[in-house]
């Protein structure tokens, strides 16, 4: 038997053995290695998303791991290959699929929220899914790649371009990911977010930061591009004080990346998005050319992983992980580790 | 001695005599034909711009005429020659005529509204302003050439290519204006419109009609697009709902244009902005390649001018116009007739 992560009812997580069998046409088995916790995990810990998650669900998109055995008509992998998945299931055949933007598939399954994630021992998915790691890439920072990109998905959706002024509002994990990226893009980046733990974080990375409760961000934007306001910015504090910093901070034909989930309507100013020429962009998740874009920085050390890495738990950990993380506190990424034998894996 | 329409205080206007001196270097003397009432010369005349407006103000900026006199250092116009104004003098200083969008300057002068506009029998403008028209356009038409241009320019920004389905909410002059346009780059149009005279109107000019107080706008978007949405919709319209249509109706990856000013902040669905991966472009104004535009779909009959022309009124009635669309009521386009003699103009 292996063990599992499953959410049964609001803050309410277990570990409970699983069986498993042997994978279908097309399917692969996976060990997963490490699985992020993701602020999408959190909210269907809260409750907040049990419409749309059936209980008891595995959690966990965030992953990296190694495949077991492959399912017949499977051709290109084989067992101990290093992989990740993109988490994505389309059904090919709705308008977003027929105008090539699968990963808005108006039926999508993503994998971990609407089917059964990766925080188990093993984990079944189709072989489409599977995203190739190389062989020099330790398997936590691999866990990274999901996450990585989301954030390759934003600064391409976003358009930063070289030389670009680009502000990030909002210092989590997606924001100080879509700052790397864009900085690796050849922007210059500012970081807004209230927390001083991740302001640090940010710093120590090599990013100017500041605090929106002490300083008068549209100010310094203006002081830092001589009037002109930013090219770019990312709101991805899912805070409608973020939106408004977000177009403040904006210049003329000014882009602003959505990238944060806003579960009400939020109050925006219209005006300077007409007086301004400015663009809103929606961004969200990823497409496989984001996936392999950020397989290359996360192994090439663009993104520097293990900086993010705050924590790493055994699986049976997970649901005190999950209770540590709804106190907020100074974490950036935890990841709950799949492979510990003494949890009762028979690998 | 020539007149002037003149704003003076709120829901005043007054005809007046001007003189007028030779123009300046650069400068050209107009002879004003005819000049449209714009939705922006009603907010002055309702006192909504008093902030903006040093009185008294000469209103005016959609505008066909004839050269009269040429100042020194000007050279390719003489005397008679058919022009219509591109009415923006910019500073060319600003970050915004730096990057190239002279026309969104950041100390914009917007002539009929932040300097003296049209609505007069002799007007001096930079020549740079000047834009010919063809001997064979008439004139009145010609007037439609400025608000065309904001057509142009919307249909651009929102990139509307052959083959799209495209939603423009707001049947004023326009929003038709666009509709127009749109359907001359290829795309199948609806009108969306809570008055029945400007939706016969639009019926009368070949497009279909959506009454938004009767039906079911985002309902019927979906049957005519197969469930996928429209490709594109504009915000005409000003009003919170306006907004809500738009944004509803788009597919996966549509773009919303907002044409219309909000002077406060709305409340917009963002999550559907993230959740279909949509694009918010703002458009203001326009740039003289959309005028140059604006003067071949007019004068070609793309734009049928003369079927938009509601009413003609001698610049002496131009005061009790502005009082008779107060009203609203069932009109398009009024325009001001500066050219009658009666009237006391000395040519
Ligand atoms: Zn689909
Ligand atoms: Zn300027």
């Amino acid at each position: 038997m292996t063990l599992a992560v499953r959410y049964t009812s609001a803050r309410t997580l277990d570990t409970a053995p699983a069986s498993h069998s042997a994978p279908g046409p097309g399917e692969v088995e996976l060990a997963p290695a490490f699985v992020g916790i993701c602020g999408t995990d959190l909210h269907i810990f809260h409750g907040d998303m049990d419409a749309r998650v059936a209980t008891p669900a595995v959690l966990g998109h965030e992953m990296s791991g190694r495949v077991v055995r492959v399912g017949p008509d499977v051709e290109g992998w084989q067992a101990g290959d290093a992989v990740t998945v993109m988490p994505l299931r389309w059904d090919d055949t709705c308008p977003a699929c027929r105008s090539g933007h699968q990963h808005v598939c108006q039926h999508l399954d993503f994998i971990g929220i609407d089917s059964p994630g990766a925080m188990q021992q093993r984990w079944t998915v189709p072989a489409s899914t599977l995203v190739r790691l190389p062989d020099s890439l330790p398997l936590d920072r691999a866990a990274l790649v999901e996450p990585t990109a989301v954030a390759v998905h934003d600064v391409g959706r976003a358009g930063v371009a070289a030389g670009e002024n680009v502000v990030v509002v909002g210092g989590g994990p997606v924001g100080i990911l879509i700052a790397l990226v864009a900085r690796a893009a050849g922007a210059d980046v500012r970081v807004v977010e209230l927390n001083p733990h991740r302001r640090s974080l940010a710093e120590e990375l090599g990013m100017a930061t500041w605090n929106p409760a002490d300083e008068d961000v549209p100010a310094l934007v203006g002081q830092w591009t001589g009037d002109a306001g930013a090219d770019v910015a990312f709101e991805v504090s899912g805070a409608a004080g973020g939106v408004d910093t977000a177009v403040e901070v904006l210049g003329v034909r000014g882009r602003l990346c959505l990238v944060a989930i806003h579960p009400r309507p939020r109050e925006v100013n219209l005006h300077r998005f007409f007086w301004r020429e400015l663009t809103l962009v929606g961004a969200r998740l990823y497409d496989r050319s984001d996936f392999e874009k950020a397989v290359a920085l996360v192994a090439d050390g663009t993104i520097p992983a293990d900086r993010l890495i705050s924590k790493v738990v055994p699986l049976t950990q997970a649901p005190a992980a999950f209770e540590a993380l709804e106190g907020g506190g100074d974490v950036m990424k935890i990841l709950v580790d799949c492979t510990d034998d003494t949890q009762g894996a028979t690998v």
